[in-house]
This record gives structure tokens, C-alpha cells and sequence, in this order.
């Protein structure tokens, strides 16, 4: 199997809008959690990564999580406080697990990715501003943020990793700025006329075969047309089915002992 | 301050629904993937997990990033091969990050979330199956497959850390179910008789203190409708705007000396 080229790209309008992302991290605790954030921000299209408050970070093992993203690690900037990691920024979104009196105004990622969207493509900085692993942001830390966002989990477990919440929030970004279509059929939907000659050359051979008797034909087709109107049909899914119903034909009228070598000659 | 109860609960009837969604990890490499998969899963309500053709894993790395689903991680189930690991699913998906002639089916999380739902929903398992770290899941293992899921990425950097790709699906498959809703206000929207009061007091107190004379006072009363104007006010806001109000009147009308003590009062 060789692998066909990604049938998208992200645009250059789109990248240059994801470049006024900035992911900041708050004071964290592991160096493993932080190459996953670099991870994570490269599969999403995110470059610019601070740290407010930096604390002693494993770095081998941050590399290590980063995989092939560990340049956005090197290109890492480090802030003394909070302030000054977001100074720049228009919009500052705070991320919390947990409910409280300064946290009632959150929304979901995916309610806020559009508006975020909007403001990096004016050209306008966003923070995306996450605490220690232990804590949290603090009252402090939320007193700078514009915008709070809660990421959608169970009542009972609401506490994510840190590098599960930063990709969801560029996830949810990303998504919205619909660069993404996966991997689509090459071959188009076959039209009905192609339909119907494969669906005469199947009933003759289910005839052929004994599946069904000629007074009972009719009703087995539409079961038969029923599996095969499940998805769409394309013109490589028709050749397939009437290379079946052919090369079928063809060994049914062999002579028995002949039968085994015919089988090689059955389309794959 | 003091949590607030969370204004949500995941209700009997989805938790059942999740309930048949199964996890299936093919021959995983690293024992903290496997952790953190496990804390994905209960941070998005699906307990089943299966690792088919499995290898000797960390189980202490695989614990400690587990945190506090780790009896996800002890219940797990190990299956010789990979179709005995859905040998009892209606429906299995698997994902791949690449493209190529297998795959071309693909579609996003987002785009089969609905439709997990309502399988699982109908109580017929559905199991979500992700490859090795290091290759994915092969041909094989993707013949096995009645979907495909590909999770949306840059075209620069598509692999995602497999405890990633698996949250990503379970978000989507979480979000579907609606059972979430962020922390909201408590306060009820303000009704407009309220807030014009409040810009009766806000139009005098700006007038004594001299912001603007009684000639421009219209049009300045408009720009601060407008920043006033940009969310729902609530009640608890215009009793905050006219509580500053008030207290400033109050601070303006004291000897100049007195006014120190003034500050202590007005309210936080």
C-alpha cells in the first residue's frame, strides 16, 4: 500500500491567523506534559508557547513527548509573572475544571473558537492560559483573563490532564477554521444506469447459483438492493461487484476439475 | 471562595448509553499512554477498555498517569488478537492518521459521533480502535473495520500521541451527548427599567466629578451604554455598577478629610 498525498492544506491566511495563538502555562510542573503541549500545538498548527513563572522543567523528557515538535520547546519564551506573559494579548481565555464564584461566565471551547478565530484573524494576540497541574489558575490569574473556558467532562472526573486540555482547545480552533477534510473517495458515485446493469448481472448469477428461484427473484433483489444502497456507490465499488458476478459466471460454466485455477483470475 | 455545585450531571440513560462504547488498544508500546488513556476515558464517561495482542507495559507509568481512573487501568480486558477484541461489536472503527487506498472511506469523529450515539444508544457495542504508537493499525486490522476515523490535524504534523487521538474521540462522542453545560450566571439578566436607573445615577455622579459638562453629557452617556451594552447585565452586575455609583456620591459629598476612610466602605 502506498499512502496518497493529504487531500488538504491549511492556508496561508489560516496559519498566519493561528500565529497570534499563544498557549501560556502557568508555573508547570512536568516536563513530560509540556512536550505533549508542543505536541499537540504542532498536530493544531499553534507555534508560540510561553511560561509564566517558570519552575525547574525535566527538559529530556519534554523533548521526548514533543517528538517532532520539539522546536516549538527550544522557541519556548519564559515570563517572570502571568501579566506579563499575556500583556500583549486582546483576549485572554483562563481554563478551569472547577465552578466558583469567578468562573460562572465559562463557556465551552467550541462556543468560544469562532470568536477566537475572528480576533487572531484581525491580527488581534490570544491567550490561552492553563495552571499548574496541581492548582489551577488562581482568583489572581482569572482576575486577567476576558474570557473563561470549562472543557465539557463528567460530573465525576472533571479534571483533565493539562496537555488533554490544551488540544482540545486548539482542536476546537483548529476545527473551526475548516482546513480539514479527511481522506474523501477518489471515485465518484456510479449513476444509476451502472447501478442497474450490476444489479442484472448479480440476479442472473444468484439465479445461476440456486441462492433464489425465479418466482422468488424479485423480492430477494431488493434485500440484496437494499445492502448495497447503504452508502454511496461509487464506479470502483461497481466494478468490483460485477467483476464478482463475471468472473462467477465464467467459473460456474467451467467443468469442475477446472475450477481451482479459475480461482486466480478472480479480480482482487 | 467556595466551589459551586457542578449545574450538571451525566444522566442514567447516557452513562448506560456509554456504557457500550469499548476502547481497543492494539499492542500499545509505552505504559503512561496506556495511563492517560485510561484518565480520558473517565474524564469523558467510557469505562470498557481491551488491549488486543498485548506487550509487557509499565504498569507503574501506566498507573501514575492513570490518576484517578486507575480502576479503569486494573479492569482492563486482553484479548490474543485483535478480532477477538470486537468480536462482539456492531460497529468498529478504527483510526489512522494516513491516507491511502484503505482509508479513503475516512471521516471525522465529529462526523460519526451522532451515530456511535445512537448505535451504543440502541445498546449494540462499538468499539474504537487504535494502532501501536510506533505504525498504527496495518491493512488487517483496518479490514476488520466497518468505519474509519480520521481526527482532524495540520497536513505538517498529523501524528498525533495516541492518548490525544483516543481523548479526541471520546470528546466528540461526550459532546454528542449533550450532557454538559459550562458554570453559568446566577444571576438573572436585568430587566431594562434597572439599568436605566442605574445610567441615571452613573449620568450624575460623571457629571459631578467632571468627566464630561451637561452639553456633551448625551453623547458620552452613549459610549458608556455601548461598553455597558456588550454581555447580558444581570442583576448582580447593575447592583455592582450602581453600589460604585452610590458610594462615590457619597465619598464626594465628605469633607476632604474624611474621604480616606470613605474608600473602606465601598463595596468590593
Amino acid at each position: 500500500m502506498t499512502d496518497i498525498p493529504e487531500n488538504f492544506e491549511v492556508s496561508a491566511e489560516v496559519r498566519e491567523a493561528l500565529s497570534h495563538v499563544r498557549v501560556v502555562l502557568k508555573s508547570p510542573l512536568y516536563g513530560g506534559n509540556v512536550g505533549s503541549i508542543c505536541r499537540a500545538m504542532g498536530n493544531m498548527g499553534v507555534q508560540d508557547l510561553a511560561i509564566a513563572e517558570p519552575r525547574t522543567l525535566d527538559l529530556q523528557e519534554a523533548r521526548m513527548m514533543a517528538c517532532h515538535a520539539s522546536a516549538l520547546l527550544e522557541a519556548r519564551t519564559e515570563y517572570p509573572n502571568l501579566a506579563a506573559a499575556v500583556a500583549d494579548c486582546g483576549m485572554v481565555i483562563g481554563t478551569t475544571a472547577r465552578g466558583g464564584l469567578y468562573r460562572q461566565h465559562a463557556r465551552t471551547a467550541r462556543d468560544w473558537a469562532q470568536e477566537i478565530l475572528k480576533t487572531v484573524g484581525d491580527g488581534t494576540r490570544v491567550a490561552l492560559v492553563f495552571g499548574p497541574e496541581d492548582n489551577g489558575l488562581n482568583n489572581d490569574d482569572l482576575a486577567l483573563c476576558t474570557h473563561i473556558i470549562q472543557i465539557p467532562t463528567t460530573d465525576e472526573y472533571s479534571s483533565l490532564n493539562i496537555s488533554q486540555a490544551v488540544l482540545i482547545c486548539l482542536y476546537e480552533i483548529f476545527v473551526a477554521t475548516d482546513s480539514f477534510s479527511p481522506h474523501s473517495e477518489k471515485s465518484e458515485p456510479a449513476p444509476s444506469v451502472l447501478r442497474e446493469r450490476m444489479f442484472t448481472m448479480w440476479r442472473e448469477l444468484l439465479l445461476e447459483v440456486d441462492f433464489m428461484s425465479e418466482d422468488k427473484a424479485d423480492h430477494m433483489m431488493l434485500g440484496f438492493r437494499r445492502i448495497m444502497a447503504r452508502g454511496a456507490f461509487t464506479y470502483d465499488d461497481v466494478n468490483i461487484m460485477m467483476g464478482i458476478a463475471r468472473q462467477s459466471e465464467w467459473a460456474l460454466a467451467q467443468p469442475r476439475d477446472a475450477k481451482s485455477n479459475a480461482a486466480d483470475e478472480v479480480p482482487a
